[in-house]
């Protein structure tokens, strides 16, 4: 048993999203994410078959939604569900610094 | 589909500790938890069925665990597993501010 700071250990580049799997079972999946002025590729969606618990722990991140069609701005501290088959994509995250999310599917 | 922010919104007086469900299934909860000082009782252990996964989001507190016997101190953004049946207790948490946990059980 050993703790682990999800607001450290950074690498010091990050060409792409840094995706770790902190813990995983048959039924939920709990994942640390990294992103550095990271957003999905235009067009993309996520669609997703189980529901999604999202908590920005670190920088700031706008979310955006298809249906219907909406963005949501996440700060420090905020949390979302984010329900199976909600289409979903990162629409922006804040470019200086990194941005830290805690996600459970689930 | 609505933000909440896990950082506020906490009660004036906390006479006991205030476990929230943020959202929960049959294999699954996750549970915002808000402490002021408090701890477990003297000689009282969780002792649960399933595997842990304990955030600390804000404040500090140290977690006591029976075998091996020992402690482990959380700040902000440490991160635990606790295994199910690992025998654990909260013995201290920060008494001038709120220590918030976010907790999944799976």
């Amino acid at each position: 048993m050993k703790k682990t700071s999800l607001l450290e250990n950074f690498p010091p580049q990050l060409p792409e999203e840094l995706i770790e799997v902190l813990a995983s079972t048959n039924n939920v999946r709990i994942e640390r994410i990294v992103s550095h002025g990271h957003t999905s590729p235009e067009d993309f969606w996520y669609d997703q078959d189980q529901d999604e618990f999202v908590l920005l722990l670190k920088g700031k991140a706008e979310l955006e939604f298809s249906d219907p069609s909406k963005t949501i701005m996440l700060e420090q501290g905020d949390s979302l569900i984010i329900p199976a088959h909600q289409r979903h994509r990162v629409s922006w995250t804040k470019p200086e610094i990194e941005t830290v999310w805690l996600v459970v599917y689930y």
